[in-house]
């Protein structure tokens, strides 16, 4: 579906809406309802499972996403995370200058300063996009920072945290403590992280507050985490820094052992394939939708020693879109944060010496996969719209439906408890036909759903039998309602990882 | 526990230290460590299951905290939202003006302007708290919201919530497309709220964002939702306005259907019951420390009808400390929002005439309860310090040694992962000796334990025993390892309501 018609579509079933739309939207806010909310928790979970779950020195944490203004001092965004802007004399419109320069300066204008940059717009008669005045100027840059005036008389300044990573490197000392003393250390959060974007747009992709889960491995890099193993085989759909530069763009499939032999770290390769089960396994993405990007050293962060970004196509966006990444970033944040805090964050275990942890940084844009999950499993099947998600990532787990509900609406609605009391999310419905319940839940993505008739009602609560239809072969099978549960169960958990 | 010891051991144990502790903390804000974070989860999950679960046409939604000036201009908080303060204009510090004044009034400042203020600070000769000089001010008031510059140029105005519940009043008009176009429809959120306070303190009880969960019951007042039933003779711990203003002091049991014919609405005792049960048998907090404390007309919001905060006894604390409340805001907040919007919000079911829905509110406070719950539940019992938090509340459900690691550490890794596969959370523990084992999985409030030892593993795996033992009555017993799962999952999962 192109992104109108998907957008619509998820609006209209109250998966996601603009943030006050009463008051005409806000842009770049967005909120989920019932079935976005809790795509969110399934996918949300699914990840803390595969990524956390992966070590026992693994540790999901919640921290508030307002920091005093010293951590974005020391962490670089204050000086740093801005975006350079051209705003239009003429209409008063303000647009990103990488996006309004975009055709004479494909490179971007990353290290450019105003100056810099208004004399491309001179030097290439560049006009507004939206109303054609030549009168362009180049403020000094924006800091994509929201501030907020912090405590009495407002003279403190905090900030909104436009990454949550920053939580986990604060948290550093503290969950040193709190564990084994061991490395390497995983610290995880699921946070919002807030940008002031100067063009929020396509919807789920660039927001203004949104939903990220980040794990940050703390390790010695003499003893870096994580080897190939079995995993040696497995084909990584790769996009090289190099073979962009000569202006090749297919993805290749290449093994992970391949990646090593080139002069990547096996403990980098292992991730970058963990993170691809992930997103093909769990979330199930086509393996032929994804590709890592490799960024250059041009085009990463200067702390990144290494960035390849998860990339899936997306009909609706129309092409590749970031919705994950892996990056190495050396000892830059502990070494910044220890500079800045004036503390020693180096640890030494028992009789060694002490060393500074280097960080690998596992991201995952939640707000994004749920789109990518819409784009990806939501599809028509001749009259149906089916939301073929994995049933564990699935709102709804089994609608239970009488076929006719004054005979058999006990029954149901008894199952339906018995379903819930058991931790599945069951939905009893009796509105309609059941052609029309069935495309409701097809539309949701439950994965499940059994209808309570005659015979179900003659056998016996003990004994009752019921119809269970699986969403995507529309096969039905005849089972006791009393087995249900434990059929159904083990498809709504989800992955765990295996070995490492 | 004083407050002292019991925060030093949250601290100490990781479940939650100051935001950003690296660089000296940051006043009212908090993180959750991997104890705090897991609890806070179960207690969202159990205050769901609760309160969401009561009623299929209850929803979850997960809105933006991020909303237009439009907004809080229309829901009041930006005229309105305010607290006076005084400053000292010798040692620069401010207070709350109710706080300082305390003493010589009482009753609070609510409704006096600056002028007034600074009328009384002046004929009662008041004086700085901390530096006793005279020289005090009163500034006009003090909006508590924190407001954000957004967008390019920064023109525009957004603000952080200060309270969940109006996103639930934003989108009602999408929930009643949405869902089944009847009444009552419930809306929740669980999410953070933002206030600038002038002086956070009592650790989770006065923070400047901090997590709600509420849920908005949106009805036709000429069909309330809800009626007593088998509840009538519950017996509630109240304090009522009445008996309050005469000087007592002393927590009432009244059954239910007392405070109904002393004048209360059957809907709204029915949901102090329901609150009643979550925070005595879901939450366990003892009946003899809770009680509804009801707030008089003047003391409660204008727009609320009626007010009874629910508050806990808590020894860290001192005193009765409010921990939720059941608010009856009539049509006041959908009056407001149509007014500003200038859309209409009332809404017609078949041929019957439209009707501006009134709402009932649940609120409860997230971090508070989590501070709660430790001071209830967390003590000492000679040498040990256990958490008797309810088994489904518990950050660990079970904790799996082996009595000799080197011997049975493949079956006991095994098992736990079998747990971890089975949808519970396991922790396996092979350090130090069993009393230190079971020592660490109390003082984190883990309900079980088991034992893998020579035995076990001399039996094989499928018929191998373990030692299962019970966190508060110590009591040891001995099951079948592949039968552990199903003894304990029924204890894990949080309680459901009954009928209405």
């Amino acid at each position: 579906m192109k992104i109108d018609e998907l957008y619509a579509l998820l609006r209209r079933r109250g998966v996601l809406w603009p943030t006050a739309e009463l008051y005409g939207g806000a842009q770049g806010l967005y909120d989920y309802g019932p079935l976005g909310a809790a795509l969110k928790q399934r996918l949300e979970r699914a990840w803390t499972t595969w990524f956390v779950g992966r070590s026992p020195d693994y540790y999901l944490i919640e921290p508030s996403e307002i920091v005093p203004e010293a951590v974005v001092r020391a962490s670089g965004h204050l000086e740093n995370f801005t975006d350079p802007e051209i705003t239009c004399e003429n209409c008063h419109s303000a647009f990103r200058a990488d996006t309004v320069l975009e055709k004479v300066r494909p490179d971007g204008v990353d290290g450019l300063s105003s100056a810099q940059i208004e004399e491309v717009v001179r030097a290439n008669a560049v006009r507004c996009p939206k109303c054609g005045s030549p009168a362009l100027s180049v403020p000094s840059a924006f800091n994509l920072m929201f501030d907020l005036p912090f405590g009495v008389g407002r003279q403190e300044r905090a900030y909104l945290l436009p990454e949550t990573a920053q939580s986990s490197y604060l948290a550093f000392p503290r969950m040193w403590e709190v564990g084994r003393k061991a490395l390497p250390l995983g610290i995880a959060v699921i946070g919002r992280a807030y940008r002031n974007e100067i063009a929020p747009r396509q919807v789920l992709f660039r927001m203004r507050a949104f939903t990220q889960a980040e794990l940050q491995i703390f390790f010695d890099p003499k003893e870096p985490p994580g080897r190939l193993g079995s995993r040696a085989s497995e084909k990584v759909p790769v996009l090289r820094a190099e073979r962009r530069e000569r202006g090749e763009g297919a993805t290749e499939f290449v093994p992970a052992q391949a990646l090593v032999d080139s002069g990547l770290p096996e403990f980098y390769v292992a991730h970058l394939v963990h993170m691809l089960r992930f997103l093909r396994d769990v979330l199930g993405y086509p393996a032929e939708r994804l590709r890592f990007l490799e960024k250059s050293e041009k085009e990463r962060a200067f702390y990144n020693r290494l960035q390849f970004d998860a990339e899936v196509h997306l009909e609706s966006l129309g092409g590749y879109k970031e919705v994950g990444a892996v990056h190495y970033r050396g000892d830059y944040d502990l070494r910044r944060h220890g500079e800045g805090s004036g503390k020693d964050l180096s640890v030494s275990r028992g009789g060694e010496e002490r060393v500074v942890p280097h960080v690998l940084e596992l991201t995952f844009g939640v707000d994004r996969n749920l789109w990518a999950l819409a784009d990806v499993h939501l599809g028509r099947d001749g009259d149906r719209t089916i939301w073929r998600l994995p049933p564990y990532l699935a709102p709804v787990a089994v609608g239970v439906f009488p076929l006719i509900a004054k005979e058999q609406r006990p029954f149901a609605q008894h199952l339906t408890e018995e379903l819930l009391a058991a931790g599945l999310e069951a939905e009893y419905d009796e509105a309609s036909s059941i052609g029309k319940r069935y495309a409701r839940m097809d539309e949701a993505g439950t994965p499940f759903c059994v209808t309570v008739d005659g015979a179900t009602v003659a056998d016996g609560s003990e004994h009752g039998t019921v119809t269970l239809r699986a969403r995507d072969s529309k096969a039905q099978e005849r089972i006791p309602a009393s087995a249900l549960a434990a059929r159904i169960a083990p498809a709504l958990r989800p992955p765990r990882p295996g070995g490492a």
